[in-house]
């Protein structure tokens, strides 16, 4: 079985977080001048270890193996949240480059092949998980045209055309050219370190619904508007909000988790009665059947403040993704992996976060694991986790790939 | 008894309108080139009509009667808010300047001296009300080294400068020189429209005070942190609003009003919980009594959330001021006028706005009196008075400012 070298494995990962370095983590959106930089990096350290790298069209860095055995796909992002962390996404990326290594290493497993990919803006300047979906083909020519910074609103073509990457053509996947995707990352949650684990072993992800709710009222003066004639769209938002929050426990499961982001109210000033409030309404669960809970719940708690008045109340759904079940025999082989290496300190879990393995587990069999965040944080500077458990982590990961492409 | 002329006064307000023009209204906010030029306008119409202008050092227009006779002072303010209306403060200035035009073309009322104001800034771009409070000396230079634009951040004292403005004396008031204060306003509320009166004569300006809550928890992944170790900030604040939205009707006067005009969470995105947020509420009476009851009842609700947990809640104290109760004798000089010009369409009724009278109140006995606003609007560009009730308003201002002159 192969042994990961975690001495490389983590100079790798020191090294790549110079590109875009902020204080004890990473600044390095996708199509940042420094996250063009690390894709470079990333593919010349891919040829090293004999893939043949791509960047490709919008931005991914697929690095294809030469090998003609068995073969997997691996992969995670190396696009970073605004100074964010230096492993959100980046570990995933080197575990898969380290496991090619490893295997070449072995004579046992030197015949598998490995291709290594860093999906392009899996955090979502751009749209979210665009390389994963342009990988299976869920990613159109209008939807790049379309797309713009969520921050500056540049124009997507004019980053991909500064990034040198205009006109390149986006890697396609071959049907029938992976047995599975594999893709680590670290929890971003602190269930691991509360439970004393080290290594998690995806269940599912969740799935996702968004809501935007927008209230609509009468803008007036605050001092001269008698308080029965008031139609104050603030006060219906936090009327709406409160009763959603007493109402969603109700229709709870075990994990469910439900969360007001954003909310804003216009024009915004002290003595001005709002006209207008918006309010952004996420929530998540491993259970299809508790987003339609939720979602239910939520429209009839509209319908009941819509009734009621005396401001108008719009319920827009912005996004809904299903639940990604994970490939029960690919868990099998993480759980095997973890029990040699790490006996009695892994667990299974959901993943609350969204990945790319829910995009391409939509045509592969695909399995994830976590590695434990040091206090729970994430999309944070300050975000960390021990060395020895991100070296167990690969080394765990490098096992449970060998397992799954020995398997017949 | 003056008689105004209703063209020269129309004609006035629809020639000062050309400055910061926007649609139906006007963008003029305190020392925007548009302002300047409106004032040197207005300087020259108080030539005009044989007054002594100056523009001073915080860019009030005083305009001074050269009459040796009883004296009163008249004004309001030019500034708007933006996008504003046309007549929000300007149509006390212009009635200030048209009781001086009919006293003088009046041999009953000629020898009467009435000095005309428009304050400095009284919609708050660089603090509110600073021409009146310069006028009784409660506006000190460090204020002003300190002021600065409530949007873009522009010292006061740059503006100034810009507007040939600086190292000007700021005029101060002469102890001894006015019997009273006189401000006419557009009413900014829908209180006459609905009671079908054409004057209102205001008993009193209501007190405002402001606070701002900040709510302190911890920012986490939306997806990753379970319910139960949330400390979701954006929760409590919808928490301590809800209550006070419960409490405070318990508490209220019959023409109690409370607002939350602002409030934000951090960072403010969907997939974050926040970890701060921030709330600006406001409440307003012309009882000092009732403004006392809202504060105990915000603290005690306050004091009850944070003992609850979990997020920790600041409650700051942004501003006080107290009611001004208007003078009882002028308020008679204008319940005759009105009933003279005006029968059975005149009422008694606090303002729910704050207005400079409640600064130059602090030194002179003053009154106010409103002009209906159509459909109560104002901070708008779609705000506006009829005519007719323009009109009879400064017909019936005149008449009262001459019965208070003409008193022993």
């Amino acid at each position: 079985m192969p042994t990961i070298n975690s001495e490389r494995l983590l100079s790798d990962l020191r090294r790549i977080a110079d590109f875009g370095r902020y204080q004890t983590g990473v600044h390095r959106p996708h199509l940042s001048p420094q996250d063009v930089e690390s894709r470079h990096w990333l593919a010349s350290r891919m040829t090293e270890a004999g893939l043949e790298p791509v960047i490709d069209g919008v931005g991914s860095v697929i690095g294809r193996s030469l090998k003609t055995g068995p073969r997997l796909l691996v992969g995670s992002h190396t696009d970073t949240q605004p100074r964010g962390g230096w492993l959100d996404g980046v570990m995933g990326v080197i575990y898969g480059l380290e496991v090619a290594r490893a295997f070449a290493e072995d004579p046992g497993t030197a015949q598998f092949a490995v291709d290594v990919a860093s999906w392009a803006d899996e955090e979502g300047h751009w749209g979210g998980m665009l390389g994963s979906k342009s990988f299976i083909g869920r990613l159109t020519e209008e939807d790049i045209d379309k797309a713009r910074h969520r921050e500056d609103g540049t124009a997507m073509r004019e980053a991909l055309r500064v990034a040198g990457l205009e006109g390149k053509p986006r890697e396609q996947m071959e049907e029938g050219r992976y047995r599975a995707y594999l893709e680590a990352h670290i929890e971003q949650g602190g269930v691991l370190e509360a439970a004393g684990k080290r290594i998690g072993v995806v269940t599912a992800i969740v799935g996702i619904y968004l809501f935007r709710l927008t209230f609509n009222g009468v803008q007036n003066h605050a001092g001269t508007t008698p308080m029965p004639i008031r139609k104050d769209a603030g006060v219906a938002m936090m009327r709406v909000y409160n009763h959603i929050m007493q109402k969603f426990p109700t229709v709870s499961g075990p994990r469910s988790v439900w969360t007001v982001g954003k909310l804003s109210l216009e024009p915004g000033a002290p003595a001005i009665i709002p006209g207008r409030a918006e309010m952004l309404l996420q929530f998540r669960d491993a259970d299809q059947a508790a987003l339609q809970r939720f979602e239910a719940a939520l429209l009839e708690i509209v319908a009941a403040h819509n009734r009621l008045g005396p401001c108008a109340i719009q319920c827009e759904n912005l996004s809904r993704t299903k639940p990604t079940i994970m490939d029960e025999r690919l868990l099998e082989a993480l759980d095997a992996a973890a029990e040699t290496y790490a006996k009695g300190s892994h667990m299974r879990m959901p993943s609350g976060a969204g990945h790319d393995a829910q995009i391409i587990g939509l045509r592969l069999p695909a399995a994830m694991m976590f590695v434990p965040s040091i206090g729970g944080i994430s999309h944070h500077f300050s975000e960390n986790t021990a060395d020895d458990d991100i070296a167990l982590g690969c080394q765990v990961f490098a096992d449970a790939a060998a397992r799954i492409l020995s398997a017949n």
